[in-house]
Order: C-alpha cells, then structure tokens, then sequence
C-alpha cells in the first residue's frame, strides 16, 4: 500500500486522557480512532494488525479441532431468561426492542445461543464431543471504559464453547484449549499467565485467565514463588497457619470494653494479638437477607468467595442501623447470641484459633474466650478469606502479587447451562442426557492492545512480525525522479513477490518526518533508497528492533527478504 | 473435515414456512440455521461459503484501490441526527441506550460514522480520492423477513465510502466501483443487470442496483428490449408519445356528469379515451399538507417520485371527508379551481394531450376541454409517471419487465452528508471545501442466497467451486478396515495438499444416505472409495452437475484434481 493513501495520519498530539502506552502509540500511529468512550474504529494499518491475530487464533482453534460457525448479534431476551443470566449481569448488559416490541440482547457472551442452537439437533454420543467457536462483536455496558483497547464497551471476541457426554471427556478439552491457548498467544508473541479465576456471570464451577503482566492490567492476581499456583484474589486460596489450637478451651466471660470500633482498639484494650480476635462485617444481600461474616483478625473477608458461598449476585455492607435494629452494635457485633435472623458465615481460620475474643452484642462490652462449636455454631463454614502478598500458598511457596492484562479465560461450565435450557443428547444407552460444557474466550482488541504494552521502545511500537500490519516499510527519500522510479519497481517486485510493503511514496515529508512516522508504526523492517544508496545501487535495511544499518544491493534485496 | 464432526446434520423435513429454494436448500443441507424470523447462525457449512465469498470481494476492493477498516456497530444517535436519517429512516433504525442514557443506532449503514472519522483527520486535497471500506454486521428492523437469507433483520455488509475532491473525480469512482462489482459477481458465479434506481434513506441524487435476476427476487425493474436501459421501477422513465398536440384548444365547459368514481366512469360517460381523461389523485404528506398529482388517464402515478419531488419522508391517501373538507368531491377532484391550499403536482404527460376532460370539484359534474397552463397552473410539472412492461424506453426500445435479487448498489451521495455534517478538506486554494462522496454496498448474506438461486438442481445445491464450502467430498462406503485405511490415507494427502476436503467418515450411513447428501451439501468434486474401487486400486470420481462417473487410480488423484 502506498503511504500517499492512507487518509490516516499519524500525529505528535495526545489527547489528555490518553494514559495506557498501548493506547497513546496506536492513537499516535493511526491504528485507532475513538468514536465515543469504548468504542474504536480500527483503522486501514489497526485492521490488518487485527486480521492477522484472527488468522492466528484461527488456524490454532482449526488445529485444536474446534469448528468455526457464527451467531446473530441480537439474542432473544428469553433465552437469557432461561438461564436466568438477565439477573445475574445487571447492568453490563444491552437491551433493545425491535419494532414488534421483542427484546434482544446485545450479545456480551453466547452461551444461551450455541446452547439453543445445538438443543435443536438432534445430537447422540456419537456425534460428540464438538467444539464450535465463532468470531463476532461483543457488547459489554461497562460502567468506565479506560486504556484504549485494554477495556471496551464493544469488542471482538473468539468465543468457543465445547459440548462432551461426561466431566472425563470434558476435562481433556479444557487441557486441550489451555494448551491452544498459550500456544496462541506464544505465537502471537505474549507470554502468559494462567491464573484461576471465579466464574463471574459465565456460571459454572471454576476457570481460568491468562494473562499477559503488565503494570497496566486491570486484573491483580497472586502467584506463588515457586511459579506453580497463580490466581485471581477473588479466588486465591492461602495456608491458614494452626496458631493456639494447644491452649484449653477457657470460659467464656464478658468485660466491659470501653473502646473505639476498630480491630486495632481491641488490640490495645485487651493486650491480645490481633489474630486471635473475630473480625465480624455485616452484609445484606439481594433477597435483604442479613449475613455476618467472620474470619480471624489478621484476615480480610473476600466477598467475592462469600457471594459464591450464600449464591447471591450482590452484597453491601450493613447500615449502623440496620446493625441496631438487630438488637446488636456497630463494632462490638459477636456471632455469639446473635439474632437468629442474621447467617452466620465463618472462614475456617477461626478453627486455627481458641479463645478468642470480640464484641458482646452490646455497646461497650466484650466477649473473652469464645470458641468456635462451643459458643456459636455458624451457618456455613468454609474459606471466605482474602489471599495477599507473603502469606503462604497451600503447597507452600510465598504468594506474591501480579498485575496483568487479562487477554484470554478458559471456563469449566458443567451442566450449568444445559440443565437450565433442558439440551440433551442421546447416551449409548438410550437415555437423554445433560451435555458436559466448556466455553472458551479470547478478547482480540485487549490482546493487540498487551502486544503494544509489550512491544515498544520510546519511539513507537516495535511489532512482532507476526501481526505487524506490513513486513516492510519502503521509504523514498528526496523526490528525484531516479528515486521514484527505483522506489517505485521496488514497491512493485515486493507487491509481486508477496512481500507486504507499506511504501512511503509522500512526497511533502522530509527524511527526518518519515524516519519518526515509521518508527512510529513499528514495521519491522524498514528498507530506505536515497540518493546515497542509489550510487552504491543499493538500499538501507534496518531492522525496527536494532540499532545497525546494513547496505543490500537492490538486486539480491528479495532474497535478502526471504 | 471429518464429516462425523459435524454436530449439524442433513435433514429431509422442510419447516412450512420455507418457500425460496436457496432457503430451502440451505436450511435441509445444514448451512444455515434461523435463531429468530430474520435472523440466521451461519452453521460450519455456511461460514466457510460465506469466508470465501467475503475474500472474493476483499480481494476485488483492494485491487481496484480501496482501504478496509472498521467502524463500531453501535452508531451515536447524534451523528444521524446531524444528517436528519433518524426522519428518513423511520422503524427500520433500531436504537438502543446504555447504562448512562446514552443513545445509539444499530448501525443499518456508516454514512455518518464515516464521514464523523474522516472529518477529524485534517484531509487536504493531496490525500484525495480515497475509498474506504469495510465488513460490519448490520441491523434493518425490517417489517417482514423472508426467503431465509433474502430479507433479513441482521447481516454481514460490505460497505465502502469514497471522498472526492469533486464531481469529475468522482465519476472516475463510481465507474470504478461499478466495473469492480461486476468483477466481483462474475467470480461468485452471478450475471447482474444494473438497474437505475431510487437512492430510499441513503441520501444523493441517482444510485444503480445490481441485480440477480430471479423470480424469488423482490426488485422489480424494467428493461429495454435492446439491454441498454435498466432501471427500478421507482425511477424508471419511459417516453410519453404525443397524443392530440395538433387539435386546437377548445372552448372549457361545464356538463353534468352522473357517473361512478372510476377512470372507466368518465370513458362509457362521454365517450372520449381514457388517455384524455385527468387522472387526480390526492395525497397527505408527513407535515400534513395536500398534494394532488394529475397524469394523464392511461398511466399511474409513481409515488416514489412524487415523493421525491415534493420532498417528503412519507404520502398517504387522503380521506372522503378530507377531499369534502377541501370543497371539492371524491371522484370529481379537478386542478381547475381547487383550493389554494392543495399543492399540485402534474405529471409532463399532460403536456402530450389537449382538451382533457374530468371532474369539476363537484359530485356530478365533469369539465370538457381542460387545457393545461391556461385553466390552471400547477405547482410543479415533472415526471411522476409510473413506467410499466410494453411502453417505450426513451431511446425507443420496449420495456420489459424484470424481476430479482438485489445484491449490491452504488450510489452518488454527491455532497448530502458532507454539508450537513460539515466535513472540509483543504482544496488546492487553500480555502476549505466539502467532500464530494460516493457509497458502495454489497449484502453477503444475500449474495449467498442468489448463488444457491441460480445454482441448484432436484437433489441439492451446485456450489461454483470459487464458494463451495469445500472442494472435495471424499466418502467411504462400507467400513471395512482397509477401506478406512485408504480413505483416511487420502484424506490426510488432500489437506496436506491444500487441498480442501470434507471426508464423510460415517460408520452408520448407507452409500445412498451419502450420496444423498453429498448431492444436497453440494461439493464440486465427489470422490468415492469402496471395496469396488479398491480391487481396482482407484477412486471413482464424479462431478456434481455432471452425470459421468470416471475411475481414477489412487496414486494419480492428487495429479488428476490438480
């Protein structure tokens, strides 16, 4: 392509709300444009950097054995009703109604559609296991799109979603995927991740990202030293060390307690080490359902593990009045006595601690010795704890904090979907049974984006040659008319040979304009005729990523190319 | 591909909603399948055709010089405020909103969005014309879908969008785009005819469809005898021979008139031709004025035209009781003496014929030896006549009527959208001047279908092999181990190849099951193995419209399908 052509241009100027460097370079270089906030034109050099990640994933996904299909956009509301995912997304997502009054989806993800797709089939094991995945533009009403591409209201997704007759059959595709994943984003350049996560709206019972670290991602995760347990902090599970489980079970007794509401006044009031205090948080829930969460002092309740653990979609923290009203007090709440309304959910480090000590459900007066079993039997008892950086992993390696883009999840869904939307296929014995699920996503937008964050210097972008958007950059400089003319059958070999060559060809822009722009766009091999290379009956060739300039008689260039 | 991977399946059963053969065939070989009315999954089958065809026209655009990119598909309902198309457009626009009120169309077509990103690039004359095109899911909220993939709710469009410095340049375009989109058909297997048509919402003065012909189609047009003339039946012209012109003008008079309504009325009554009568027809726009259109007796008025030159979104008939309102009388309106308000509107036949005669504003009463200019002067006289099969072309040869399948149209958007959106570049005088813009459209989806229109017999579909799903259809017939051996050895030789191949590998059909379906599927080439062809050490080759079947020794095939 000629540069002459590209109505693009690139530009010094940076908007003030342009941050991410993925996103200051693909703005600056033309690969992007903003039509409102998240949602990105790509441009002639954006598409074709997006093109090749599609081939890319494409061919891996062919190899992986999945079948390539495609959805509507629009998904009729019912089938997100089935599968009652209308709740459980809120506000992420799109709605519309067309002129009869029937209300679709803006598709986020599409597992109700394959779903109802495949239900339509008259399926039996013998046709399984499949695994069908489709390319198309995703809608996400975030409430704040940011960074460019690294997060975006409209998107383009490679979603996969594999069908099996049992969890055997299933499991060796979701190592199949993980393995075509970061096989993936390998070629594409990226090393990842691969990080547990919870399954937020998807359903099912666990999943995981992989994510490409950078101090840009949105996405904190916990990786343990040794390098073999990573996950989200959602998710993230730790050792909880035995503390004082030697000590007797002594009586349980009630002090007066004049103290402020925080942990660290009980601390100071009772001279005891903060883990053997119970740290009580008070939620309520979408159904105005109360729960009390414990956990032992020195640990922070993770609501993420609580929202999965009672099954609700939204939790806030309780008022002090709403705490009054249940007859205890902010700050001096205790699981002992309390309201028989309120479920009492515990993490289990409260059985790694005796005699511990709290509120009274009174103002101004504590509880001494409480015990876990003897003094108040919770409701739920299971890990509601947050993982954070130096505690120890289960295996027993430091956990240590990562921060990343999350650029692809793979997600066990089970028969979440299929018992909800009633799809069958027909087993060796005869009967109708729930089909075994996975489903399979990559954010294309996002991973260009992590390429950029990884592949850059302070010139521009420096890309991988795989998804740059032009092998080449041919640059003329000086418009002499033998230069045009040597430039011109250059351009015209590399056209023929199937070299793709962006080719400078501008005529208004000095040598210094043209160097700047083609370090800007990052090609990886710029080829530069002059006056002084035409003497020599040569061209200069310089690789993006390197310093050197190596002289190429124009005669043996596309061998040199190949 | 392995057949037995196919989760889709053939099928016998036709829904009885389905008519149109392409539908038809497409849905029974598993190609497509309908989500909800208007709205298709494109099955494995399907995506691969559509792939190809998608190449096909990537292809031809790059080679005649045009830039692909991409727009969102949500559109911010301000920008087709800014060029009035929310009026235009009416129920077909489907909007929606986001979580903050923000309000946004379904993108139908990317005029605005085009011209809102081309705008913000600081163009100058220099970088003039460009083409930019791209693949986008569109949205129409249409009131009926039909034919499977022939009127759709939602589908895949090729759209491109020239800027020019001027109308000269970009003439040079529009002939461009129009020799480009007949390349493109020819290699998907399809003879269009241009027809002139109505340029509907898009905007711009003159537009040419490219049309399939097909009696499933639902563009009626009209053709000269001799070819040269195509044109939309909205805007088709036709030559208006000269009636009475050497007759001198009468005397105007008044008679009584007790007659029906009708045109024939007025004919038995007075016993003059029908071409003499006035036809009157009075018409409601959408801002509530009153337009009457005269023609003369033996033609009809064409509303779209009439649309047009009034400048109106929408028409309607006005009522009994609003023509009484008006003084006048239903089945006696005349332009001689109406009410001041009515705006009239006369077709140029009635420049053709002399001392007309019709109704006199009063039940019962006609007027003799109406003459047009001098008993009354109407508001505008223009053509508004509806072309019909058997009158003449202008260059005098016959109209015939035709009738197909709409794939693609060009249109002149001259400066519509670049006024209203104030979209400059900077002309060689320096000063700021607005693009002059062309469009370009080709919908995939109904490509597709015109395809399996033209390419079918009584056993399935005929796919050209340029957008067959695949170019072999490798099957084996009885399950002996050695038979399986040989194909699953040729299977793996075609895909090394290159060459593409579905390998119907299925243990539970019969050979007649098979043929069966590979006749409905459609691929070019059939390649089958059996113990027959075994013991001859070949494969017996057939193609699908043709009726011999030839032995081929193995070791040769990979020479003979190349």
């Amino acid at each position: 392509m000629k540069q002459s052509q590209l109505f693009t241009k690139t530009t010094k100027t940076i908007p003030g709300n342009i941050k991410a460097v993925s996103h200051k370079l693909l703005y600056q270089a033309g690969f992007i444009r903003e039509s409102v906030a998240g949602r990105y034109y790509f441009l002639p050099l954006g598409i074709r950097v997006r093109d090749k990640v599609i081939e890319i994933i494409e061919q891996e996904m062919n190899k992986a054995g999945a079948i390539k299909m495609i959805t509507p956009v629009l998904h009729p509301l019912e089938l997100w009703k089935e599968t009652k995912r209308t709740d459980s997304v809120g506000f992420e997502l799109m709605k519309v109604k067309d002129r009869s009054g029937k209300e679709f989806v803006l598709g986020g993800t599409a597992e109700e559609m394959i779903v109802d797709l495949v239900r339509k089939f008259g399926v039996s094991y013998k046709d399984l296991p499949f695994n069908i995945y489709q390319f198309s533009q995703k809608f996400r009403d975030e409430l704040r799109a940011r960074g460019g591409l690294l997060r975006v209201r409209e998107f383009l997704m490679k979603d996969a979603y594999s069908f099996h007759k049992d969890e055997k059959d299933f499991k060796k595709e979701y190592q199949n995927m993980w393995k075509t994943y970061t096989k993936i984003f390998n070629c594409l350049g990226l090393k990842t991740v691969v990080v547990e996560s919870d399954n937020g709206y998807i359903g099912g019972e666990y999943c995981h990202e992989f994510i490409v670290e950078s101090d840009v991602g949105e996405s904190p995760f916990l990786i343990s030293q040794d390098g073999k347990y990573a996950a989200h902090e959602d998710v993230a599970k730790f050792r909880k060390e035995k503390k004082n489980l030697n000590e007797k079970e002594k009586k349980l007794k009630e002090v007066e307690a004049k103290r402020g509401k925080t942990m660290q006044d009980g601390v100071n009031l009772h001279k005891l080490p903060l883990w053997q205090q119970i740290k009580d948080v008070m939620f309520v829930d979408d159904k105005n359902r109360f729960i009390l969460a414990i956990i032992r002092g020195d640990f922070n309740v993770n609501e993420v593990k609580l929202k999965n653990l009672v099954q609700v979609n939204d939790l806030r923290h309780a008022t002090d009045e709403e705490i009054r009203k249940l007859g205890t007090e902010p700050g001096f709440i205790s699981p002992v006595g309390i309201n028989k309304r309120v479920i009492v959910v515990a993490d289990n480090s409260l059985r790694t601690i005796k005699n511990t000590y709290g509120g009274a459900n009174k103002k101004n007066r504590d509880l001494l010795n409480i015990n876990i079993g003897r003094d108040y039997k919770p409701n739920f008892e299971r890990d509601i704890a947050m993982a954070q950086h130096g505690l120890i992993s289960e295996q027993g390696s430091k956990l240590k904090e990562g921060r990343g883009i999350e650029v692809g999840n793979i997600f066990q869904l089970g028969e979440h979907y299929s018992k909800r939307m009633n799809a069958t296929f027909t087993a060796q014995d005869g009967k109708k049974k729930f089909y075994y699920m996975g489903c399979y996503g990559i954010g294309i937008d996002r991973t260009i984006a992590a390429v950029v964050e990884k592949y850059n210097d302070n010139k521009g972008i420096t890309w991988p040659k795989q998804v740059a958007p032009f092998q080449t950059h041919l640059i003329q400089i000086e418009n002499k008319p033998k230069i045009i003319k040597t430039a011109g059958k250059i351009y015209q070999d590399l056209e023929k040979q199937g070299i793709e060559v962006l080719y400078d060809d501008r005529e208004d822009k000095s040598a210094g304009e043209k160097f700047a722009d083609a370090d800007l766009i990052g090609i990886p091999i710029r080829i530069v005729i002059s006056k002084k290379t035409l003497e020599r009956n040569s061209v200069e060739i310089k690789h993006r990523d390197k310093k050197e300039v190596k002289l190429v008689k124009t005669k043996n260039l596309l061998q040199f190319l190949n």
